[in-house]
């Protein structure tokens, strides 16, 4: 989905372990290391989850290179977004990359369980967040970073946990992760927040592999299940195009925001 | 979806206080109330979401008159299936259902947060519910049978552990449910058994209004989120027809199972 460039034409010796990948059509430019934990899909549409206005704050747990948090800042101006990274080599690329794409964008290197004391001092109007997927007990990745990146050693209760005491009352958590874990999602919701999910389908009449839980902290409203949202045309892959369903070429070219709203 | 026969042709006098419709193309035909809560789709789904075979046993929480037992025993030769109703005007009449289809459905009055002895020894290879969808704080219904059979007068958390505990391990929990209600559905199962979510959508691209959970007691498998089943052609209700989908079409004309095995 992105347009990668040589990470090592116009950079340091180290920017040779990197590529710089197009997000939104170029409107956001992305450095993250060649191996490893590399974004894709997910963290876009997460992004375009988020029902952020002008002037609002923003949290991300567990921010990687920033991907999330910057496609948040390209489709919604005046932002104050911060996020934290435990990952000091992610945390510097974040940094980087903010500059670069010129994004309000604070970057905390910590661990989101011993958040520091300022931070946990604060809330935000909207918390975001793309926990790793795969359980401790998964076989690792090659890579190291790539595996602390993608394997949950902080539960993911734990995660929505931290996501809800950094919200304000009434405002947002939004979180994108596997459809598979939804029990555990909803069960960290009960009774603390309004929550309507909505689940993504690579094809029409697949099941969903992801799911978007938009989160209203404070919220009495009930649960809302949305109609899957398909993200490739067609009934098969064909061949190494995109294909992309109207609506999700809107999200991933366009900046759109997601239809939370329907049916 | 049912073709009604005149309630007072051939019937007794208290008769005409009934209709007599037949599920399945007829291949169930059911007398329940004129007034009060009558039967639809919804159990006609859950009998067509229930792995059963031939010589297994079934229990169904809640059975009203019958109709989701007796689809089933349409479907299945075979079963041996026992019913729990609290109402005695319906469970009467889930005993005449039974008769008149030539069903093995034994019917039990009781509440069943108080089920007899004798059946609270017993285990089921299924059991079945379509639990009452409002809350108690919801506004109350005309007619007072209808009332008690929509209104939660037993919590919902109450039903599925009921459910969990008269299953055998390894047998199946089949539920039929608001989609609002999921994270309470889930979170009665959570940890006890592998459940599987069927989202049932009026029309493509709306948003699911019921849910049918298939939990296998004692299982580890991961949760699994299917693509709805969408109950009608078209995008707007065209007057009075049914225009099913093929696929309901299929479980409500001929007795078919529901596919809960898709990709």
């Amino acid at each position: 989905m992105s347009l990668r460039e040589n990470g090592t034409a116009g950079g340091d010796a180290s920017d040779a372990a990197l590529t710089r990948d197009a997000f939104l059509d170029g409107r956001v430019m992305i450095r993250q290391p060649r191996q490893g934990y590399r974004a894709a899909t997910d963290p876009v549409f997460l992004a375009a989850a988020v029902p952020a206005r002008a002037g609002q704050s923003v949290l991300e747990l567990g921010c990687g290179v920033g991907v999330a948090s910057l496609c948040l800042a390209a489709r919604v101006p005046g932002l104050a977004l911060t996020g934290v990274e435990l990952q000091p080599d992610y945390a510097a690329l974040a940094r980087r990359n903010a500059g670069e794409n010129g994004a309000a964008f604070e970057v905390i290197e910590a661990d989101l369980t011993a958040l520091p004391a300022d931070l946990r001092a604060r809330s935000f109007d909207h918390v975001i967040a793309n926990p790793p997927y795969y359980a401790p007990h998964d076989p690792p990745a090659a890579n190291p970073g790539r595996d602390r990146a993608l394997r949950e050693a902080t539960p993911l209760a734990l995660w929505l946990d931290v996501a809800l005491r950094r919200c304000r009352d009434g405002g947002h958590v939004s979180v994108i992760h596997l459809a598979e874990r939804l029990p555990e999602l909803l069960a960290g919701f009960a009774g603390r927040a309004s929550v309507t999910v909505l689940p993504l389908a690579a094809r029409a009449g697949r099941a969903p592999r992801r799911v978007i839980l938009r989160a209203r902290k404070g919220g009495r409203s009930p649960f809302r299940l949305l109609a899957p949202l398909v993200v490739h045309e067609g009934a098969s892959h064909p061949g190494d195009g995109e294909h992309f369903t109207p609506e999700v070429r809107a999200v991933m070219r366009a900046a759109a925001a997601l239809p939370f709203e329907g049916g």
